[in-house]
C-alpha cells in the first residue's frame, strides 16, 4: 500500500483527519516516566495506544529526536516500527538540499526510519525535491505556506503572485507520481482554500492549530476536498502534554477525540 | 574564541581559504577501509591528518552520517572531536522550522555534534534562524543562491529583486551579533560580486567548486573582501575522493594543496 491509501485507509476507518505530532520533549513528559527504561517510548507507546483509533497519521517532528541524540533517534525508529501497518508516519523533517545530498536524506528518512512520508523544503528547487519523489510509494509534502510568524519574510513576497502561490503550482507540476503535497499553517486558513481550488486532490498537511493558534473552522472547511478528504490537521504539543499527571494518555485521548469530532464537524460545511 | 575569529585564524596560520567537504559515501572510499573498525571515522581522520594545514574549515555535510543511521552519526561526532580546537567546523545540515523546533536543531547541532557553525534554510524566515544565531559564538550560514539547476525555480524569481537578494538583505538585518554568513553557489560568479557588495564583511560559504562545476576563479575573487578574506571555497568529493587506492589520503593532500594554492592566486584579484 502506498502512502496515499494507507492514509486514505485511515481516514476511513477511523473516521478522522486528525494527526498526531509527537514532538517529545522530556521536560514535560510526567515525571514518573523518567525513571522507566526509554522514557521517550515509553511515553510514545502509550499516547499511541490511547489515540491509534482517533487519528489517520502520526507525525514525529526529528528535530526533538536529533536534540537528544543517539539515544533519542534510537526511540524515534522505536517509535514508528510500534505505530505499525496500519497507520501511515509523516516524519516531519523539512529537509532541503543539492540532489545528490537530498538522495541520502531520503534514503534515511524512508529506508532507515521506514516513514511513510516527510516534508521538504522548497527553497532549492525541483531537484532538491526529486530524490525524495522518486521513491513512489511515500508522501512527500513541501512547505507552502507555513505557520510561524517569518512566513511573512519570503514566502508572501512577490508582484506576479506571492512566492507560496508559485510553489503550489511548481509542486503540481513536480507531482508526476501522484506522491506530493503540501504543507499549510492553519493560521492562513483564506490562502487554504485558494491553494486547494489550486491543487485538487493533492493533501495538504496543516499544523498550527493549538499551541499556535491557527482556526480549526475555517483550516478544515477551507482545506478539505469536496468529498471532505485530503486534509490532515496536526496537533502536537496541545494533545500530547495535555496533562503531565498519571493521566496523560487518558488526557490527551479525551482531547484528541474530542478535536477529532470538532473536526468532523467542519468537514462537510465546505 | 567564537567561530568568525576560529576562522580568521585558520585562514592566517594556513594562508587558506579552502574548506573541504567530509561528505562520506562507503561505496567511494578505499576497498580496503571497510574491513577496520570504524571506517567512516578512519577515512575522515586519514583526511584530517593530511589536510589540517591546508585549510581554513571542514565541512560535513550532516545527510551522509544520516544515511549511515546511528553508525553514522557516531563516526560523525568522533570526526568533529578529531578535528579540534584550531579548525573550525561547519556542520552542513540546512535546517528549517518554526522557532520552537528549531531551538532543538540548534540544540542538537551546537551542543550534541559540538559544531562551530552550521546551514539553514531561510524559507519560513526570521523566527527559524533566530534560535541559531542566538548561540553568539556560533556561525549561521543562511542559503542565499544555491549551486544546484533548481536554483531557479524560486531564487531568482521577484520582479523588484530577485530573491536571493531579499535574504542577503534580511539576512544583513538579522546579524545582530555578527555571526550570521552567506551561502552562494560558486555556479553564481557574477551574483557574488553583487551579494558581496550588499553584506560588506559578512562570510560566504561558496560551493560548487568541483563536482558542480563552478568558475574558480570568478568565485574568489568575487568572494572576498577588499582583505582577500571571508570567502570559503568549499570542496568535497573531487578532494576526498581524488585517489580510492591506498594512496587516497596523499592524493587528497596533493589536491588540496593545489586547489589552495589557485584559490591564493586570485584572491588579491578583486
Amino acid at each position: 500500500m502506498n502512502f496515499l491509501e494507507k492514509l486514505s485507509n485511515a481516514v476511513k476507518v477511523n473516521n478522522s483527519l486528525l494527526c498526531v505530532g509527537l514532538d517529545i520533549d522530556l521536560s514535560r513528559i510526567p515525571k514518573f516516566l523518567l525513571n522507566k527504561e526509554d522514557p521517550i517510548f515509553t511515553f510514545n507507546r502509550t499516547i499511541i495506544d490511547e489515540t491509534r483509533d482517533l487519528v489517520c497519521a502520526y507525525k514525529p517532528n526529528i528535530a526533538f529526536y536529533e536534540m537528544y541524540g543517539m539515544y533519542g533517534l534510537e526511540s524515534l525508529k522505536r517509535t514508528i516500527e510500534y505505530i505499525g501497518e496500519e497507520i501511515p508516519v509523516i516524519l516531519d523533517a523539512k529537509r532541503g538540499d543539492i540532489a545528490h545530498t537530498a538522495s541520502a536524506y531520503a534514503k534515511s528518512i524512508f529506508e532507515n526510519y521506514k516513514a511513510d512520508a516527510t516534508t521538504v523544503s522548497p527553497y532549492l528547487g525541483h531537484d532538491s525535491v526529486e530524490p525524495f519523489t522518486e521513491y513512489k510509494d511515500k508522501g512527500v509534502f513541501v512547505l507552502c505556506l507555513t505557520s510561524n510568524p517569518g512566513y511573512k519574510d519570503f514566502q508572501i513576497l512577490g508582484d506576479e503572485e506571492p512566492l507560496y502561490r508559485t510553489v503550489a503550482r511548481r509542486v503540481k507540476e513536480w507531482n508526476k507520481n501522484g506522491n506530493c503535497g503540501l504543507v499549510v499553517g492553519a493560521t492562513s486558513a483564506n490562502e487554504l482554500k485558494e491553494i486547494r481550488n489550486l491543487v485538487g486532490e493533492m493533501p495538504i498537511l496543516i499544523p498550527g492549530v493549538g499551541a499556535q493558534g491557527g482556526n480549526l473552522q475555517f483550516s478544515v472547511k477551507n482545506g478539505v476536498t469536496k468529498k471532505g478528504e485530503r486534509a490532515i490537521i496536526n496537533t502536537s504539543r496541545s494533545i500530547i502534554y495535555a496533562s503531565d499527571r498519571e493521566d496523560y494518555a487518558r488526557s490527551a485521548k479525551l482531547f484528541a477525540r474530542r478535536l477529532k469530532d470538532e473536526i468532523n464537524s467542519y468537514r462537510w460545511q465546505g
